[in-house]
């Protein structure tokens, strides 16, 4: 997508080196790291230079590629997979990569074939997006981000925007800070504003006075993990946007790849919720005004604060589940029909 | 209550002079300024040195007191009315003592009333706290500062908590963070602190998980206006935790004196949503480990925000009332009765 008015993924090869965007200094720095051997790729995989389903699974792609040119496959296969052992996306590219009789061929396939998934999700999503009969504005709200920074491009959540936007839809997006990391503010919004996308930053307590007023006419969110029943595990906040978009009759859709759908869960209580650590919740990095990168206090000096990363938003307050091969309803019968 | 274990008040009067505890400097730093006349106790007023309704009255009542002593009574009315012209309760402080025979003593009886308010919804509320017959712990969740410093002791939320741990119960607080102004993560997490209360900060988008897990077992809020049919406004993020506290079952209480209420408000639809700046939104203010005040931005450098300062929630989504004359249903027969 674009940035600065030129177009970008979010990470591709080149004649051995992998390209990144470094998404450790967005949205204050927009910088493009180059590695040039798997050791540098994995690294940068590890402290989150690149984050992001998809774009970890491309990225472990074409460090699992370079392994193969550098002919030290099966060291780099350990090192790649420790990088982020929870990936799911991360050990399917690695083992693709790592079986091909063409490793850059394959790795390359991998990024291609996440951009052709979110193309799809855009295509089938837009048209929930609709252009108002009274000319007026139509407005989605989303939370954290699933946008093409998380993928190679387009997003999940944020490709059926762009396309709406691009088909000339009048659209303006309620984007959720997304506390404590406030990826909302950070990634989406900075998104946004590079594709020319009208937008707002919301503090995500504002979310349901938004729809109570009849602000909002869509919300889609992502999916960390999808269990067999519907039930999606999200970033923390998911659940409560939910709930307030079913009392007030919002349409409520998840946007995700079939990559997300773990068939071995059979429902949330199945999901395991990561508990990270109190200091993203306590202190905040940012810039200050002359320009420098500062992490602060911002809660009493002396309190503790829990951190759940993810909860569980059961099926029955969502409308529809965005994939690459069609929408369906959250129920066990549509989902096991997908992956027939 | 207790600061560093000796006892304060947020406001007092002594020997012509205001004292009050510096709002502004907390969490981070514990200080008592003294104003010796009412030029400066008004400025203190306007400068949010002392905040939160009950606090502003009393603190607008000695003024009021200064003034007289100082000859000074009609400059004064106008100076101390116009330093924050939304806040019912200075008006009412302002105009008692202004017309009082012993202003003094007068400005004394307000505090001492505000004082006396919260101990009733302290003795009120606190048997909603219940000692569990399994012995585990009662959890609480609170949003934004109700506490005893937007009063002169107490709090409304806070009483009933303060007086269920001193009389032994078992209990834990979850202290939603609250932004975008964090009153919750800097001063309510500061006074649970100081009185010993076992508590945690968590982001405001973590409430319905807890409440989904069964982790919450009574919710209190405080108001900012209460409407004559039992809608409630309050600081943002209230609507959806009152919508998720519906969802799961969980008794959702809003803790308030009389003077909250505002008959002439039929609604919520008469109750207007004051629009912040955004960037409270934008910006954070923390400590440096350097022990420096520093302002960060946190969000895209280019995107804009929205920030509305309060949302209604409708009656039917709060379990009830407390009051200083009891708690009571949040209908339109019971508020009248109130007030009869």
């Amino acid at each position: 997508m674009l940035v600065n008015r030129k177009q970008y993924r979010t990470v591709w090869m080149n004649s051995g080196s992998v390209f990144m965007i470094d998404q450790n200094k967005l949205p204050f720095s927009f910088e493009i790291i180059e590695c040039k051997n798997y050791r540098q790729t994995a690294e940068a995989i590890k402290n989150m230079t690149i984050r992001g389903a998809g774009a970890i699974g491309a990225a472990a792609g074409f460090a699992m590629a370079q392994a193969h040119i550098e002919k030290e496959a099966e060291n780099a296969k350990k090192t790649i997979e420790s990088t982020r052992p929870t990936a799911n996306q991360l050990f399917y590219a690695v083992n693709r990569v790592y079986k091909a009789s063409d490793p850059i061929k394959e790795a390359q396939k991998i990024s291609d074939e996440d951009i052709q998934a979110c193309k799809k999700i855009g295509e089938f999503g837009k048209d929930l997006i609709k252009n108002k009969t009274d000319g007026s504005i139509f407005n989605i709200e989303t939370h954290c981000n699933a946008g093409w920074l998380a993928f190679v491009d387009w997003g999940t959540v944020t490709a059926p925007i762009y396309m709406a936007q691009r088909s000339g839809k009048k659209i303006f997006v309620y984007v959720d800070e997304t506390r404590p990391r406030n990826q909302g503010a950070r990634l989406t919004a900075w998104e946004l504003k590079n594709e020319g996308v009208p937008h707002a930053i919301i503090p995500d307590n504002a979310g349901a006075h938004y729809m109570q007023k009849g602000e909002i006419d869509l919300i889609i969110v992502g999916a960390d993990r999808i269990a067999a029943n519907g039930d999606v595990a999200n970033k923390i906040g998911t659940l409560e946007k939910a709930i307030a978009a079913k009392q007030f009759n919002i349409p409520f859709y998840v946007a995700a790849p079939l990559s997300t759908f773990d068939l071995k869960c059979k429902s949330s209580k199945d999901i395991p919720i990561e508990e990270r650590n109190e200091e993203e919740v306590l202190y905040q990095t940012g810039l200050t005004k002359n320009n420098k990168l500062e992490k602060v206090l911002i809660a009493n000096p002396n309190s503790h604060a829990k951190n759940p990363a993810f909860d569980v938003t059961p099926a029955k307050f969502i409308s529809g589940i965005i994939t690459e091969k069609g929408i369906i309803k959250p129920t066990k019968e549509a989902i096991a029909k997908l992956f027939r």
